[in-house]
């Protein structure tokens, strides 16, 4: 087996985003999938960050790649990051995603500790996101107690099931009490919504004090926004 | 034709524009123009960014020039930027602009999100804007529907003709529920002004905080300091 | 006597906590302990930066060396920090300190100034502090004009054990009106804390903007993120 | 004459000031005197940046020498900075006055903007400012007229004249509408306060939103840091 460049990807994407400045100490990690990739219980592996390992140490090679059905290691030596049960369920619950980052990002985290959604209040957000990035529900007793971060995995995922939400329209989430896990069609995607995030939320605190029934822009405005970055009418950047 | 010259300075202003830290992402675009160019429909070429192009990948040659009269492309096989229209617009119908310049720079993206006009708080203010910097009526259903872009221009038009306000005075707009538009005699100059936009947003921000009911600065003071910098009695700088 | 790895340690500590961004000027110093060295008035000495030095002007040799027992200088030519007093008290009085920072990082600051505790609102506060970093009462009058520097270390004391905290579960402190001090294990280890203290803080003065009633995260949720972290059960990082 | 060592420590300064951050675009100057140089009008000069002249453009040969008894420029051939008349009257109002720094630093201007002083409300503030840093009265409508720059300096001297203030012990004022004015015994010293006076204001800032009933520190709290640093018993820093 050759994950050479699945581990490339991966490790690239989590310098990127130690640069992007949504990183304090070692608080985030990204991964990514080669879903075609030969691996155990079926196709499909997960490359990530080990746990707790500072960036300016980290090489491809400690890159930890698991099979996505299973979450056995394949290959690596270190221990995954310890959030790994969350981007598995992630993975096996959303079909598209490709790469998937966690930050303690600090206004995306701030409304994730304030247990409030961000709904929609400009472009900015429609370019990256189709409608309210949503807070969890907090998690139970129980939920904490087992499994954590598998659970962490399961409240994201009832709750866009629940809202109706698509997670390829909205590819980010906050966790109550913890902070955003954000994804998209590729880690490097992952990583542009996570800063889109960051910048919303950081321009979302300000708006409320500006004004506090301030509301969700119209529904034309998310859609002409949305759909000229996404889908078959997009006619940003180039061909 | 040779627009060599233009096609540098604006692809400059681009790169001073990413430097500045106004753009996060690829949010943000400068334009310039020469109106004595040759050019299809009349004198005049714009010259822009391409569209969702990376700035350290941008290069001098992928600067996209176009009419003024007629918005053809005349040179760059690059798609031009989206926002495209909206930059037309502006020029067609302010006619001593020379460079426009957009960010969704966070403060005063704030206060676009919050629906909110920048009144004149104090000389920071004063030495760059001759008075409120307004924030437009929402667009409506239609005008998002059908040639969004330019009817982006269309609402910034009508909020300086609706209030009597000299673009040459007020260099600068919040689009409600988008972003700033700043411009100026010279791409240089709508680059300056946008970075104090974006300072004079911020700072508005906490004196709205400190004090809700701070009012906007004596005529006086805004005539003493928007004169000192600008028109025939100015002294600032050097000769 | 040779100090030479503890005072280079310390050396280290020092430049690094200015380049994390959370030193204005002079305002910080960074302290570290060998409680097995020989010394005066028993084992165990101390080293810390000398008083008001630019961290750019200092060396290794300029860390002081002190008894932890009786503070007398050991080492060093220079006058150590004026916060010396507080740092031995600390050291004195929690056995199994052994780095301690003090910095008026900005955001911790605003709190120490406006008396009030950090209670623990997510899961980036219960990875480093097991429950609320306290503020102290302010000094009284007599225990500032007198021995100002070693009663701070008193009343950061007298904090932890009237509120029955363990200084090894919450390893720091505000006191109010000035600003924090934060320890832990090692030098390294006091210093990120610090940093974490600081992003804590920000995060928190949002949420309260945003929810005024938000309410500190459940103790199994505390519980499970320290103790991923801390102690025997845990399975954050490497092995 | 020779002005050489004044108006190297002059643009020596200027470029520090830069690099602080506290300055965005053009908005800042630095002064220096040489109370003892021979000069017009008798003894002492003073010496700034020009106007208007881009930080990255500056050499010490541009650097402008005055007389502080006449204004007269003595030395160099570019037009001084506008705000030379305030400079002027604060030298010849505050004789221990050896540099004055002037920024439109964001948050102390955001004081300024909001006609607030900045009481002290810790010892970060305690350790630079004696008390009260005053926001001055809003000019009236012929001040502004008339030798501005010159009346702007006048309002500061009222301001401390009326209220008692030594401008030894409070080395900085915010001019109400505009942004602040900073000094010390040296230029270096200048500069130190602004930069303080910028990191007070945002603690101070976030400080009311979390208590807005937060109360100055007591004086003898006040005196203890303020001394700690100053005067005949200082103890902090070295010998």
């Amino acid at each position: 087996m050759a994950y050479e460049q699945l581990k490339q990807t991966v490790f690239d994407i989590n310098i990127a985003l130690q640069k992007s400045g949504l990183v304090v100490l070692t608080w985030g990690n990204a991964s990514g999938v080669d879903r075609d990739a030969e691996s155990i219980g079926g196709k499909g592996v997960m490359a990530i960050k080990p746990s707790g390992v500072k960036y300016d140490k980290l090489t491809p090679n400690d890159i930890v790649v698991l099979s996505i059905a299973t979450g056995q290691v394949i290959e690596g030596k270190a221990r995954p990051s310890s959030d790994t049960p969350t981007h598995l369920y992630l993975y096996q619950q959303f079909p598209n995603v490709g790469g998937v980052v966690h930050t303690h990002s600090q206004y995306a985290t701030t409304f994730a500790q304030a247990h409030r959604d961000i709904p929609c209040l400009g472009t900015t957000h429609a370019d990256h996101f189709y409608g309210t990035v949503p807070c969890t529900r907090p998690m139970t007793a129980d939920e904490i107690k087992t499994e954590y971060e598998h659970n962490t995995g399961v409240v994201i995922v009832e709750q866009f099931k629940k809202g109706g939400i698509d997670p390829d329209d909205v590819p980010g989430v906050l966790v109550a009490s913890h902070a955003p896990f954000v994804w998209g069609a590729t880690p490097a995607k992952a990583l542009e919504n996570a800063i889109a995030l960051e910048s919303i939320a950081l321009m979302q605190l300000g708006a409320y004090q500006l004004n506090p029934k301030v509301q969700a822009v119209p529904q034309v405005l998310l859609d002409k926004h949305f759909k000229r970055k996404h889908g078959p009418g997009a006619y940003y950047g180039q061909k």
